[in-house]
């Protein structure tokens, strides 16, 4: 038994940004995650739907290989969210949300995907999220997302959510308002001593921070010329960070595994902002994947021996 | 013959940040740089100051091997800048700058200083950087900094001189405005074609980007947990950078050298930040200097061969 589980959101996108816009397109932080993951492992997918959702989207995420037996389908609309990028692109103005049956979303799992080795809790309600994980049958490896809307009404949610929690990945202004830290290095210890054994700080544009065992270890964002819409970028780095270091549960917390693994994310993430909604991530090979990520990491290695 | 001759200003300052202040400590652009590149080779400032200008600030560039018989005193005061740092530290609010003598600036090299190698041009009127240059014997390496203060007036002056450098370093706001660029990768790219065949983009504690030979690399900042001074960071950086530039002129743009040139120019400035003034730079040794660039390297890297 293999594979990924995902809990989050499954949504219909307008965007605007400098470069374009869309009009409910496919998004949601489940479908980014797990259109990211799937190059590494089988994915899962827990959310939930409207009677309005398209067909299309449903066949396209089959055709990807991610099992969508757990998209419950409700009588209703399908959770709507609408957002403006600047020209500061870290940064997005929410027009409007329209939770709809997200209102309603209480997810039941069913034996398959309780038995799932590790579980991806995306960016819902703390409670929902502890609500999933103790339907669990004893996951090997729990991370979990941002939950900015929630820091503010459940923050002691939250803590007890991180206290059974390996990996959180979180915003650094999410990091900073949860601990009242005025550095992310600091936040991220902080974070850590609260449960999670690795933190990662998303900074956007200007790349992330690891946190393991201790040590603070940084990387550069992957350099884009054309960023279109960043929509989906902190989950699909999510997506390509648990993926890869779902390959090798047996040394998960090795740092040179976990660094191989956020290499993954960040180029992952820099695939998703060059295009719109999820069209890059739609097309995008392990091949084209790899080659970057072989890139990237040439960008920040010098030869050993000299410094 | 050796050495880096570095224009730019000498400066009391008096800065206010989260973590306390000061009143009238040294600083300035060629003070900062010149603590940073002693590391590396012999360094001559070429500044003026006032007679106000204490001897003890003097005394402690001479201890530290810095060649300052190109410091200038004229009568009147020495240049003062007032700042203050809020909790973004990236951005400085100005509260007053008083030139004083800094108005009269007309260096006029000595035969030693012609001849040096290299010369670094730090922020100070374009015009003067140019006439600078003009006196130089035929430097082998040509560095110079962001001009902030003279991109809205005196743009035409900029290119001119940028025509004639090798190596720009650049804050990100400031590459973005004067090439009208959006991204930082194409604002490199464009400030390339004006001439300086590597480009640096600063972005403060989001760290860097190297732009050479068509291509771009990307560097996270040193972490630090605690900051209590920016002031200086961005000329530190370049002395580091330039610094170790200057010790293999012969291979000074193989990427590898640059890259390398970036980690001390990185480590540097994480220095610098952890304390106010200069007092950090002031006492750091060169062993302290290779143990952090060794740490920085060892975060980046990854064991080659898997990914």
């Amino acid at each position: 038994m293999n594979g990924i589980l995902v809990v989050g959101s499954v949504a219909l996108d307008s965007v605007k940004t400098p470069e374009g816009e869309t009009h409910e397109a496919l998004g949601g932080s489940a479908v980014y995650f797990s259109l990211a993951a799937r190059h590494f492992a089988p994915v899962r997918v827990v959310g939930v739907v409207g009677a309005d959702f398209p067909d299309k989207h449903r066949k396209m995420l089959v055709d990807r290989g991610v099992d969508v037996a757990g998209l419950q389908v409700l009588p209703g609309k399908t959770f709507r969210w609408a957002g403006r990028f600047g020209k500061d692109y870290n940064r997005a103005r929410t027009l409007s949300t329209e939770l709809n049956v997200f209102e309603k979303f209480d997810p039941m799992l069913s034996e398959e995907q309780k038995a799932c080795p590790v579980v991806f809790l995306a960016n819902i309600d703390p409670d929902l999220q502890r609500n999933v994980l103790s339907q669990m049958a004893g996951p090997r490896l729990v991370a979990c997302d941002t939950m900015n809307y929630w820091i503010g009404s459940k923050k002691p949610a939250i803590k007890k959510l991180l206290s059974r929690v390996d990996i959180l990945i979180v915003n650094e202004e999410e990091a900073r308002k949860l601990t009242r830290e005025p550095s992310n290095v600091r936040a991220a210890r902080c974070l850590s001593e609260w449960g999670p054994g690795v933190v990662v700080v998303k900074k956007g544009e200007h790349g992330s921070l690891l946190f393991a065992h201790g040590r603070i270890y940084p990387f550069p964002a992957y350099p884009i010329e054309f960023v279109k819409d960043p929509t989906g970028a902190g989950d699909s780095f999510a997506g390509g960070f648990v993926g890869y270091i779902s390959t090798a549960l047996d040394k998960w917390s090795h740092v040179e595994h976990l660094k191989r693994a956020l290499a993954y994310g960040t180029v992952m993430a820099s695939f998703n902002v060059s295009d719109f909604s999820t069209r890059l991530l739609d097309s995008l090979t392990r091949q084209a994947l790899d080659e970057r990520a072989r890139l990237y990491w040439e960008m920040l290695s010098v030869p050993s021996g000299v410094l």
